[in-house]
């Protein structure tokens, strides 16, 4: 640690020949270090703070509640609140029964599948979930996206039974997944999907899933296996005499009835129940309308159906952490033992649960009890619902995940993320979900290198009247010091842009030489470093501030470090650079400091060119 | 742009009501920031500078030296550069020659296409090439990965002429694969193998090579064709009664005498030429011995050989710009029509080239009829060249790459570089060649990505008498201010650090509300974010600063924002995070200016508690 002179600043007349000493951070042992890499990358929020400090009795509750939060609310739970969740729970019950059926034919499931997996998994969760918002069931990119893989492998018309164990198999593993993610607190590899490969892939999912319903919405028999929209397209348009006008009004007219009441409850926020009653209203007068018209007979298919749901957890992974995922993991395990398939919490009914103003996940046990009635009694209703009413639910379900606005917001903001974003989405509408998927998480990992290897450097100019030194093209009246390059690096320093910053600071100062040159300034004398936003170096990094050192010397420059962190002190220091090449006095603690002693110097040489070493530090 | 106060800093007492307002830059038409990045991305070392301002004809002499540097140095050669590159390149000849030889076996290739590879390629990259300093021949790496990999297709023994066909083939489209490299700037790819990676890559290479000399070391018939270590220690002791005493002693003594002379060179540099002769001398000196003995009479095996090389571009790829890409691209196109293989400037032969004082690639040019003298002349004499001599020369040659220097270098430095390292090194040793290369890879993007979805964060406090902020860890005696935490962000913000910042800084606010109320100091009122470090922010990050600011306002305190710099105001400012939710005023040029303001207003608070607003700005 150096001795630090409190001198500075003094009056703007006096020269400032003292300044700040940087600083090494107390150095830790590898283990320490170790330990607290390990805790930043796997348990960055800490879970366990709550238990520091405590006695080994209360450990045990707090470490009961943590494990399962129901022990926490169970205790204080009460009949106001009981009120609230039961309103919540039918709503989200009346969402969950038409649209967990719906989606039973995206996976080729049997439509009860879709009614049972809205009543095991909520249960769970009730006992090991903490959110109180989240409303638990299948979804349709899940059902889609489980429905497309197992088909690959077995043919569910012909070997259903089959096709069913593999459905249950996928969830069991599924879950296991989930689990272990959990456990190994691995949540966070979800974070290498970007907002805006987000948007896109489940807006191209969301699309993919509504021209499928164009089977139902226009009566087809025959349809292609395909999902990619120009097989759809051409499956639609080949078969136009097969088209079924009957089917086809119906179903504009109950899509034109869901989005309008959709429409109106967004503008009426209060009215959020309309909304939320319209797909099971829908499937009650569509399935009396068959009763009573026999519209069977015209055109009209009738099937009992099938369910699914679990991509939404990339829509609020917000929420879950990785205990969130640990309890997903036990619903689905629990939930393929149990005839169930692969749930999570979908957004869009998790919403409706929040504005129906759910206070604790109460509200799923009672859509569980809501869905268990359904089960025991109404099924035989369900043996007359129309296919083209489950479609236009699933299609006007679908287009509330084509979020236009996020990606015209991302258009306006970041023209790169929205070409992300349109790689996801057109590679799951002419490919397919998978390499859809697949090309979202490249091209976030691409991005994300590109961005690495690419790093802002800038020219810095001294604000007027201050010690402040910032980026001359932000501040265009800031004024950049004769015989001095200021330059900022705006990244920490990889191997994936050491190289191009070599290259470009190496052109930062023949470009400032050359301007020097022709304006006939003062020649260049000292090259400044500004550090303050390189927060990291790695090996690759250190040589390449060696061979900045190397170039700089030999134009018969000097190189001064402004402001360099903890990190890059520490790094700097063991690999020898900073005592054998820099010398240590060539570090600032900021760009001010730094300028103020390059001037001096500047002055000293002038009056006296046989000075050598650094003066200030000696007055 | 806004108005701006040049009244700051005024004396110590007096309260700081005016303060500099943070500038967004320009604002930039899409096409005009799509075509820097372009250019910052592709272009990084502006290639075409000097061609600007010029007339047409400058233009096309330019552009022919750029394309053809011999045309700029040609004209200004004379007799004096020539006679240093005629020792240069003699020097570079006597250890091309046993080394080309000597390589070739590991590609299983005919030993007088390791001559021909010292022939023709450097006579093209005379032309083409921009390094005076590189020798141009094959490497012991490249050899070994074309005989690993080739291999694997065909028998070359079975089958040896398809074998050399497809060898050439093989040169062919690994020189298109340069060429177009270069020729569409995408040289940086290199750039995301890591020096920690190469340092264990090459290492774990040279390892291997060295491992299948014990071959001719122990005058071995039979060998194993894999090339891990465990297979290679199981044949090499599983024949021990095969060991020839004859051969191991003649390769123990001829690996000292290389070594020694090696060692003697090192010490005093002005004697290079020692080692370098050495090779030449020690075949020379075995094919006597041989011829005179008739040794291969007693178990030294003789054998006319093979050559190889292309790895070391790897070591010295500081060097190659695009441009270079494009020569080696050339020098392999034209190299495989005229029966070469696999060639580019290996390291540790350049390093001579460079101690012999060549001045231009003229070295190469006479290295080149150095070598077809030998193949025209002494091309019987390598009839005798014992086996057990080549392989004491890959050995003496490839204990040089392993640089075990520069691990402990890494080990003290940097742990995790150390890691990886180890993991490059371990998956050559005990997997193969390919897999080592994948597992480097692999490590270093995944190293990236962990690297960057974990940044730092630290609390900032102020350095006594002054209006510096800075990490209290870093300086223990900078002292926080009561009422508000200063937080610095130590990295740009992306999708993959988006979610962890969102957790670390929630923890960070915790706790110091944890310790303020324990300590009984002032409550927190303020948290100021540094953005100094962040150079750059996507839309994922704009979503968490949302989050951030949300949950900051639910606790009833308030964000303040220093320096953002203008790529991060630019894209807050057009997602309307700055006017709409944070409030323009909320943001500083430094965090001194946003502590006085701060604590300006906590004083306005408790004497006018009625008062709202930001007041500093109307005084």
């Amino acid at each position: 640690m150096g001795t630090v002179d409190y001198t500075f600043p003094q009056g703007a007349d006096e020269p400032h020949r003292r300044h700040h000493t940087v600083e090494a951070p107390e150095p830790q042992p590898f283990l320490k270090s170790l330990q607290y890499s390990v805790k930043e990358t796997l348990f960055p929020d800490d879970p366990f703070r709550q238990f520091k400090n405590q006695n080994a009795s209360r450990k045990v509750v707090l470490g009961l509640q943590y494990f399962f939060p129901i022990c926490e609310w169970a205790p204080r739970y009460n009949l106001k609140l009981f009120k609230s969740d039961l309103i919540a729970g039918i709503t989200i019950a009346s969402l969950a029964i038409p649209q967990g059926i719906s989606y039973a034919k995206l996976a080729n499931l049997p439509p009860i599948l879709g009614l049972y997996s809205s009543f095991v998994p909520p249960l769970v969760y009730a006992v090991l979930g903490s959110s109180r918002d989240l409303a638990v069931g299948t979804t349709a990119v899940g059902s889609l996206l489980m429905g497309a893989m197992l088909s690959k492998e077995v043919n569910a018309e012909k070997d259903p039974k089959l096709y069913l164990h593999l459905a249950f198999t996928a969830t069991f593993f599924a879950g296991v997944l989930e689990a272990s993610l959990g456990i190994f607190r691995l949540g966070f590899i979800v974070d290498f999907l970007s907002h805006a490969t987000i948007v896109g892939f489940m807006g191209g999912a969301a699309t993919v899933v509504s021209l499928q319903q164009l089977k139902g919405i226009f009566g087809l028999k025959h349809f292609t296996e395909a999902t990619d929209i120009i097989s759809v397209m051409r499956s639609v348009f080949s078969q136009t005499h097969q088209w079924r006008w009957e089917s086809g009004v119906l179903g504009c007219g109950f899509l034109f009835f869901l989005l309008s009441t959709r429409y109106f409850s967004t503008k009426k926020p209060k009215f959020f129940w309309v909304a939320a009653m319209t797909p099971l209203t829908s499937v009650i007068l569509g399935s009396l309308l068959v009763y009573f018209t026999h519209a069977e007979r015209h055109g009209v298919q009738v099937e009992g159906i099938a369910v699914g749901r679990s991509f939404a957890m990339f829509k609020n992974y917000n929420i879950d952490g990785n205990k969130e995922m640990l309890a997903f993991g036990m619903m689905n395990i629990v939930g393929s033992l149990t005839s169930c398939y692969l749930t999570t919490g979908p957004f869009s009914r998790s919403a409706v649960n929040f504005n129906a103003g759910c206070k604790t996940v109460v509200s799923n046990i009672v859509m569980a009890i809501a869905v268990m009635f359904t089960l025991l009694f109404l099924t035989p209703l369900f043996h007359y619902t129309p296919l083209v009413v489950l479609s236009s639910i699933i299609i006007s379900a679908m287009l509330g995940l084509i979020d236009y606005q996020a990606a015209i917001h991302l258009w306006n903001v970041d023209k790169f993320d929205f070409l992300v974003c349109m790689s996801a989405y057109f590679g799951v509408v002419f490919g397919s979900v998978e390499i859809g998927l697949v090309v979202a998480v490249a091209i976030s990992i691409a991005r994300l290198l590109l961005f690495m290897s690419r790093p802002r450097t800038a020219i810095k100019g001294n604000i007027p009247n201050s010690m402040i030194y910032r980026n001359t093209e932000q501040y265009p009246y800031s004024r950049t010091v004769p015989g001095l390059l200021i330059l900022e690096i705006d990244a920490p320093i990889y191997f994936a842009n050491a190289g191009y910053l070599r290259e470009r600071i190496t052109r930062w100062i023949n470009e400032e030489e050359e301007r020097v040159k022709t304006s006939g300034e003062n020649s260049l004398q000292y090259v400044i470093l500004d550090m303050s936003a390189v927060g990291n170096i790695d090996t690759s990094g250190i040589s390449m501030m060696e061979e900045i050192k190397k170039i700089i010397d030999r134009r018969a420059l000097k190189l001064v470090l402004a402001n360099p962190k903890g990190e890059v002190v520490k790094k700097l220091t063991r690999s020898k650079f900073i005592d054998d090449k820099l010398g240590r006095e060539w570090m600032f603690l900021t760009v001010g400091e730094a300028v103020e002693a390059c001037r001096f110097m500047l002055h000293t040489l002038k009056t006296e060119p046989a000075s050598k070493g650094e003066p200030w530090n000696n007055v």
